[in-house]
């Protein structure tokens, strides 16, 4: 059975208002959207999906330009870019109750324990998406394909908040799941963004491009290898085999643009922290030598930023 | 005392026409070049060095169209890109007798190599130039410092020849010197080369860039001491300690920008293989580790390429 959470989404990009959008119209729940750039195009025009799974449209959507608007909720989306979480700081105080749980769709690493350090660790969750999303204009979100939503709590194991969130989003028509660790899944995920975000920015390269490459296919994997041996350092286990399904599951991608390397070439900023920079921090705190890893963070953060 | 040798150069970019005009106004050499697209303004306006140690002009200058018309030399001056080293194979036929010496000035590793698989070890010296040239327009270099030219034979220690060449730089007004082992400065350069021209590509950063960035500056270290590592491991020793003096002689550099960068940015061919591509082969064959060579090479040759 769905709950009755009161749920906000916090960032209306496309990750964000996606999920918020399919929650409310496929699940019928009660979702506030905060936003910013796009409270008046939104207010005016809605929210619209063009999914290969058929388009919809919410005529009439709950947006705000504060979060004192939407008051206490239940779960709070949150799915700003990484870069951007100063701002949470101010957002998040006004949406909490006792027992408000933030769930951060963000990319990469760190995320969790920032609101945990800020908020407090009981109210954490976080959630991977594997979703291909464009925001093509304000209020107007392309899905082109996926879209399976892994959930866990921060710490620990699922519990019974954990599976009626999930449910919430099943019933929403959302490929959702619970995950028994969160941060292992965290390191699953980075195994393929470290080097296909990494080489769409230092490369210039798409995924196709990078797979065809026979130099960047060999970088790529010992990308790959060095992570899963940082992960294993820290406790999650990723067995040495997953380099290769991640190879073989992205030749079907063709020439597959990472967020992050459209981030970089449209010259908005990049999550250079969460995906380089805090699994790099991890790793030699875990005294694990990912001399790569290490470059790439060194070259994508000069490349990023603007000078 | 200066010999009578008969010099040919060519490649009629900023190394040939500085060190060829040197040898020709300086010492009064008699010296040919070869050139292709500059040939015509040459012919019609001479050769013109600006120069903080004073600037000179050559009227008339012996430049050619074509080897045949020049004709066997004593001392052929191979100042070509390595990219068009293709070009070697017919150009340099016409300008040999018996006893013709072949020295290159080009970067990186594997010229000697290659001229003496197509022209014979025995006629094959090089030369080290640490010179910071450009070309204005055809037939106009500018000079703004430097200009040692460390010359050796591509077998063995130098010989009376090699001392010869050297006089007549010296004769010149060039900083020449002769080198017991040319393969090994060759490695020493690279130490410097190696990163520094690499991350001019690969990081946008020039020279001043790489040393303030805390990440880029330890890889670079780590990039020189990949370096001397190989060369070590090929029997080409450089003091550890060779590193950080490479980065203490960069500081007075400033914003420095590479000719590797300088051609990566003008869209013009990089020297990949033999300035990155050669010494990652040779390290390999010396099984020799070298991940940030591997990766830097990986990524320049990528970014490098036209598509």
């Amino acid at each position: 059975m769905s709950s009755q959470f009161k749920y906000a989404v916090v960032g209306a990009g496309a990750v964000g208002s996606y999920y918020g959008a399919k929650l409310a119209h496929g699940g019928g729940h009660d979702v506030h959207f905060l936003m910013r750039s796009d409270l008046g195009a939104v207010k005016l025009g809605g929210l619209t999906v063009r999914s290969k799974d058929g388009d919809f449209h919410i005529a009439k959507v709950n947006a705000y330009g504060s979060a004192a608007e939407i008051g206490p909720c239940d779960v709070v989306l949150i799915a700003l870019k990484t870069t951007a979480n100063d701002v949470l700081a101010q957002v998040i105080p006004p949406l909490l109750h006792k027992e408000t749980m933030l769930l951060t769709l963000q990319n990469g690493l760190g995320n969790e324990e920032w609101l945990a350090k800020n908020f407090g660790a009981e109210r954490v969750l976080g959630g991977l998406c594997f979703v291909c999303l464009n925001r093509v204009a304000p209020g107007v979100i392309e899905h082109f394909g996926h879209g399976t939503l892994s959930i866990g709590e921060f710490h620990g194991p699922p519990q019974t908040r954990t599976a009626r969130i999930v449910q919430d989003f099943r019933d929403s028509g959302i490929d959702a799941r619970a995950v028994q660790n969160l941060i292992t899944e965290r390191w699953r995920k980075l195994v393929w963004n470290i080097p296909f975000n990494g080489l769409g920015i230092a490369a210039h390269a798409n995924t196709e491009e990078v797979l065809r490459d026979e130099n960047l296919h060999a970088l790529a994997i010992n990308l790959m290898r060095e992570t899963i041996t940082a992960a294993d350092k820290l406790g999650h286990n990723i067995p040495a085999s997953f380099a290769d399904e991640q190879i073989e599951r992205s030749w079907p991608m063709g020439p597959y643009r990472s967020s992050s390397q459209i981030d970089f070439e449209m010259g908005r900023e990049v999550e250079v922290e969460s995906i380089w920079g805090e699994p790099l921090r991890q790793a030699t705190r875990a005294n694990t030598d990912v001399p790569r890893l290490e470059m790439l963070y060194a070259l994508i953060k000069k490349l990023a930023t603007k000078s």
